[in-house]
């Protein structure tokens, strides 16, 4: 039954009966987690013949003949750009292969923005007030990288295709002041939605008012497929090589969940023209990137396929996670009109959206019953979900049996703050 | 015989000897390189069973029990802190450790106090024209990345003691807009010097006008000895402690030439008040540093013993190569009145110092003939070298005989050069 069409008595007593059960939960000790997005033990596992894969015997010599273990190569192996490139969809010219995180890259793109400017602009730091374009819910530090450096975040609602293009069109093509937009295009952190053709294709079209506007476009979980039916993202590179807006993307990823989270390999892709500016700011920073640990990745993954081959080990494991929160969601939340939930065919989260103004305080309850999760609010810029109804599950870390139990508690959770909520105004 | 004291006709003649024995060298197509501080082949050798360390067997756990294949530990493992602690001559609380490059970690601190500042201050920036002092000859990497950053770079001699402390605390005293210098305390690159006691005291008590000022302390070759008389280095951190200037030093260092330049381990040691900033930086940069490879170093290095023992055997391979060089230098130059040259007990380099006004010239020789030197000025900010005169000798790349042959050719060039430059005022 819906809980909206309850009557005061009705919702009272069903608070009474949902808050035994919670105390039976707390009187467990429980202390699960579902904050964050970690690959869990087993599939940790899965990379561990990579340690073996490149060893005392093993040829320590690129396909150019450099010695892997001396100083240089500032762009990564050869081998390593044409997989990246296979991955972000360009070709391995437009690649440079970089430390151990993405997220590294993409904070020391923004601040080399921000010190020496793109495209013979003035560097960010010496433009006035600067705004950065969030679609949210959307990933916690890709938002905070930006609001470090100073930028106003703009909220932009993500819509089932991808970020509400009517909304980026009419605002980067109006203010020069909007230097950027963060994407997440396939199984979007946290909606598990993949951007539409359409809106790739608006995104390649975009005509920004500011010469030195960028799109982030952190691909992180592009080979990250959990059906048979996987989503499939246009190639924004082609088109804007179509678009002539060759300049406008800049993309991203890394290896961190398909190998080692602390322990793979990152890299970002671009135009000659960014990579130019990026290069320039990147010799004086580094004299290369640890190309053992990309000698390493290439022995034990070897190209694609072997990507691919490793992902579906991947499948295998965290697939019954997801599978096991979307059933308890739909079995206890399921025609009560207080919780709506994405089923994605990829990525690492679930997105959890509860009756408005009661994702913080059931995040809350979680937290007292012992199952800690992304705080509320942290998927919108400054951690302020307008609506308070954003929660994002992150099923993969915890074992399955811990999986099931935090899905429960906060399927009666987000029932006790509906209860709550709906009392106040009976 | 001097060089100086030779007649018109004396020099001629022996201009004419050298271009002959200068045209044979030409006619052997020598392809030899003494440019970098690169460990040679050998070296790299040494350090290849750390590959099998660290195996699908190991224990992948930290010993505060974090599983170092997953995210997290921004400040690394526990015993890596220890270890770089020992190293640097700080606690292990004040050691962050950072990827493969410790240039990586000196250019993301000039970068943090450009965008956000240190000590309260605005951050650099926003502060208007600002200097770094640059003691000369020094690090041409450390030069570049101030100068990328748009500082004027004001160059303070280097003597036999370490930089001019009367020039720094003048000028460090009296002018704010003056945010750093850069120091290689230990085995300077070039020189090969280490700072004298007196030095290190007289940094300890610096009173910089500027509340943001700090002293780079780069101790790249802390345990890089060459002989049985290794130089001491006064420890820094306990002389600021002494003079309560604890937030002044920033102290950096890395495995780089321990195990392996493109795969080694960096850190950098700071006070809790600079590390405060700087932590509440790298948390956006990053989730956390590749923390196997920290895992691999300590599986293969173990403890400070182990590293001393490591740079025992690198010992064995370079110092006869800095011999060679030394003997030749004093069998070909000794006596001639226009050459002296550093025999360090330590570090990387040789510091060659020709005819003033023939630096240059001596280098442009050697390229002609096959041989590839450090371009002459790169020790200097700028690259210019008010006098012409410093050359800077990285012999532990090449194999022994091209190190030889590689030195011969050097001093034919440095002599050829001076005939030339003396026969100008004849």
């Amino acid at each position: 039954m819906e809980f909206q069409k309850m009557s005061k008595t009705e919702l009272t007593n069903l608070k009474v009966q949902l808050m035994k059960k919670f105390e039976d939960y707390k009187a467990e000790g429980l202390q699960l987690n579902m904050a964050r997005g970690k690959p869990a033990t087993d599939q940790l596992n899965l990379s561990m013949k990579m340690l073996d894969a490149l060893n005392s015997k093993s040829n320590m010599q690129a396909s150019n003949g450099i010695d892997c273990r001396n100083y240089g190569m500032p762009d990564g192996l050869p081998e390593m750009r044409k997989l990246f490139g296979e991955l972000m969809g360009l070709n391995a010219d437009n690649v440079i292969v970089g430390g151990n995180s993405s997220l590294n890259m993409m904070f020391d793109t923004v601040s080399c923005c921000m010190t020496h400017g793109l495209a013979g602009c003035e560097p960010w730091c010496r433009q006035g007030h600067l705004k950065f374009l969030c679609p949210s819910p959307g990933y916690d530090r890709h938002f905070a990288i930006t609001e470090h450096f100073g930028f106003e975040l703009i909220t932009i609602p993500m819509l089932k295709t991808g970020p509400d293009m009517d909304a980026v069109e009419k605002l980067v093509s109006t203010d020069p002041s909007i230097k950027g937009i963060w994407c997440v295009p396939k199984y979007s952190n946290p909606t598990g939605i993949t951007y539409s053709d359409e809106t790739v294709r608006r995104f390649a079209a975009l005509k920004p008012a500011a010469p030195d506007f960028r799109i982030f476009w952190d691909n992180a979980y592009c080979v990250h497929d959990l059906t048979d039916t996987p989503d499939a993202l246009l190639n924004l590179w082609e088109e804007c090589r179509k678009t002539g807006n060759i300049d406008l993307p800049i993309f991203f990823a890394s290896t961190s969940k398909i190998t080692f989270p602390g322990a793979g390999v990152a890299a970002m892709g671009a135009s000659d023209r960014n990579l130019a500016v990026f290069r320039e700011h990147f010799k004086y920073q580094t004299i290369g990137p640890d190309k053992l640990n990309q000698l390493r990745h290439l022995a034990f993954l070897k190209d694609i396929d072997g990507v691919h081959a490793q992902m579906q080990r991947h499948r295998a494991l965290i697939q019954p996670k997801f599978e096991i929160v979307e059933q308890t969601f739909r079995r206890e939340l399921g025609g009560k009109g207080i919780a709506n939930w994405t089923e994605p065919n990829g990525g690492y989260f679930i997105s959890f959206n509860v009756l408005d103004g009661c994702a913080k305080r059931t995040v809350a309850l979680c937290k007292e019953a012992g199952v800690t999760l992304t705080g509320a609010g942290s998927t919108y810029p400054y951690k302020k979900d307008p609506n308070d109804r954003n929660i994002r599950v992150a099923p993969t870390y915890p074992p399955k049996e811990e999986v099931k139990t935090a899905a429960e508690l906060l399927s009666l959770c987000a029932q006790i703050a509906a209860c709550e909520k709906l009392l106040e105004t009976k």
